[in-house]
């Protein structure tokens, strides 16, 4: 399609911005980073990383921000460009023109073995080798790719979409608009044991876990449901892969976890915290609203409400940031002490 | 039930204790968390963490250590108690008698595809989808959730539960009243490959994986074989989600690891000893009996029994915390030391 | 087989090398680690770690190095051995000459669900429950277990194993030669969210997984494809288990990745680059060729080819080294420079 004719298509992001299409208005066949787009694809840029890249890139259009220098680089290498106010915002509304993603058929497979008092919604795609528990309940318009597993009593809401060879263990409570990657397992018992002279007494995990609307959970990760009550994760808050979150855990909403995060039992994380990669947080702890964990670090006491903690045990960003320089250079500070000690003894 | 009645129930955790049922002997329909319990629900607490909620729970009874102000607390709120030695162990039996875990039919699904060599107990549950290979046996009264995969050869003892997913590899040994939760992967190969000029050559994993009577693995962790010999879990030992152990590995009996614990090939882990979570283990090293690794330590020298260790590379934990609370004030020595150079200078 | 035998059929390995069989030729009847090797089993020595155990072991024979006091030991000990310049290649290979590694039958299993569009190579081996989407393409001699899932338009090439229980999503390219093990997630979504104002906004992830011939991916390890373009697994590299490569990675050649390694989103990897267990990698970050991430590192910036880096903020590994000795002697640091103040006080 033309660029004029997408950039028309991008409705919201675009509205009010600029559009140059120089001398031409070219064909667009498709998206790429902008240091793979070739002829005809489109991309973006922002002010920062990819902005040197405009002037090398094949691309033959660009979605840009509100800077002149990238715009006037763009247009005198006879780069089409649109202006919006956030690029990469209107670049995922151009994939999302571009891709169909796969969608499975709105059947249910006959090699899916469901038991008769589990009560399925309205246009479900069930996948081949499925097993559904008693009184499970499936929304409408929910898939549920193969070899997907559901324990009994369990709730999947509307269009939520379950991943081949996931698990949701008895009792799981799912929303709508939800999307549970391969192998993830929701609903799992809790790491409950009560030390005893007699080794680890396995403490029944009776609860069971709710993933509020909008939730994603990523590959191979893990949620874990308490001895009693519920573990919780609040609506659109996003799990990326081979996380894993204990028993009892409160997660608010809009929330961010990267890969490999690790929630011990009983912590409570407010609205909108981001945890990024290898991140562990301990028992019972809290973490405020908008707070952010750096990579790898462990939090051991609570986080107060639009924090930024780092390493461990997690201290303040910034304390982090000049120590970790500091302890680069230990061996420097220890010399010195060395040679003070020997200039005060000569003295 | 009345609380008394239900006391009663609890035997031995409850024996020699007292009982204090106020003027009501008050009705019990479930067990709760103690800042979660409501009306006819059931707690408890312990000296520490808890102890301030005993203040405003609101349980109708209340399991309670030896301790005067909790009881005091419990009796001028009209909560009734019961005194034991061990209040979590207790509540893990309460939870116990309120809770009907989920048990499949005791019947093979006839979707499951199983190997005529293939020798089954009495009593067994084996799930839809579930396949089982040549020449694999089982003992009696074992569960198989859906969709499990059992490869040639791997024996399960009595009572043990595979959940939906996960996948037992060749030659694997399984005692009885284990538990192997979703996703998880049992007797897989070992990382092994040997450099050579022409690249990594594989090493071919010979070995196999035995897990003693009365392991648990958490969901989707993994536990390798060797390249000759084998891979041990004593008994007892319970393993959280996503836990790696690797080729070769020899663990004593009723140790806890938690989630993201990782061992590297060849380690020996002596009897109860507690990996917290993320902690990592290099190739070969050997931890004594009854040690404590701190959550996210990185050992990478042997570790005498009944030593803490904490950090990367892990140090004595005490050493670790007095170094850990002066990592955040570096910035403050640094610049101590430029003075003392200063003062030193102008002398 | 006669140990002299042995050592013919290892061919290359233990071309030019000396054999000792001292009086007699030992008949071997499998191989071990030389701490476990008894009579009629082989194993091998090395310099440094297994050196000492010569003096020990129960084995009838040795593959060693060029080294003469562990000859004469074995020599004195009467195990036959045989000289040759890499005895842990030699072992894998006289590990090869005992294993008879399980081999599913070469048929298309009946419980199979197979898209009539996908197309099977010849001699295929697919097991019971996998399903293969439309489109899919396999090679010649592939092998999939059981319960594997397939999405749509993947292509699968000659001789590669899908272990059970994997997932491959859609447009996924596996070369020839490779190994997936149990439970692995490869070409799944990348956590792409663009915060808005109103949450995160999903970024469709329209790109494609490729992995290279003789490539393996550990168990439960996952692999994410990208919003654009392609992430990218060079020929030959090694991934163990719970291991995340985040979207739009390229990963070089003969690299090999251990346990619990989480690449962030866009990172380039050289040939031949180590990572260590619990190792992280930031988004964007370029590592060069043949360089070593050591255990639990985080790398926070590029690191030059053949570049050994530790410690998080990853830094070289010498000074991590010499910074870490310090780490634990903080306490003492911090003292000295209190006792000097206090002396330049007193002065």
């Amino acid at each position: 399609m033309k660029f004029s004719d997408l950039v028309h298509k991008l409705g919201n992001a675009a509205t009010n911005s600029s559009l140059s299409i120089n001398d031409n208005d070219p064909d667009i066949a498709g998206v790429a980073a902008i240091d793979k787009a070739i002829l005809h694809q489109l991309s973006y840029a922002e002010v920062g990383k990819y902005a040197a890249k405009v002037a090398t890139t094949g691309a033959s259009a660009l979605i840009l921000p509100a800077n002149p220098t990238l715009q006037t680089n763009a247009t005198e290498r006879g780069i089409a460009w649109v202006e919006v106010g956030n690029p990469r915002l209107a670049f995922a509304q151009a994939i999302a023109l571009f891709y169909q993603p796969f969608k499975p058929a709105r059947s249910v497979h006959p090699t899916a073995v469901i038991d008769p008092s589990a009560q399925l919604g309205q246009n479900v795609a069930i996948g081949a080798h499925v097993v559904i528990g008693a009184s499970v309940k499936l929304g409408n318009d929910v898939i549920i790719h193969p070899n997907v597993v559901i324990y009994p009593e369990s709730q999947i809401g509307d269009r939520t979409v379950l991943h081949a060879n996931c698990s949701i263990q008895e009792r799981t409570q799912i929303g709508a608009d939800c999307m549970i990657h391969c192998g993830a397992v929701i609903g799992s018992e809790g790491f409950g044991f009560v030390p005893t002279r007699e080794g680890w007494l396995k403490m029944e995990q009776s609860g069971y876990t709710v993933l509020e609307d909008g939730v994603e959970v990523g590959a191979n990760s893990n949620i874990d449901r308490p001895a009693v009550g519920e573990t919780r994760v609040g609506r659109n808050t996003k799990i990326d892969n081979l996380v894993q979150i204990g028993h009892g855990c409160q997660i608010g909403h809009g929330c961010a976890f990267a890969a490999h995060v690790g929630l011990a039992g009983g912590t409570t994380i407010g609205n909108r915290v981001i945890l990024a990669g290898q991140v562990g947080v301990g028992n019972e702890i809290t973490i405020g609203d908008g707070a952010i964990v750096s990579a790898k670090a462990g939090v051991t006491q609570d986080v107060p409400a639009g924090r930024t903690v780092s390493g461990y045990p997690a201290v303040d960003h910034k304390v982090f940031l000049k120590s970790s320089i500091l302890y680069s250079r230990l061996s420097e500070m220890y010399q010195a002490i060395k040679k003070l000690q020997k200039r005060l003894d000569e003295k």
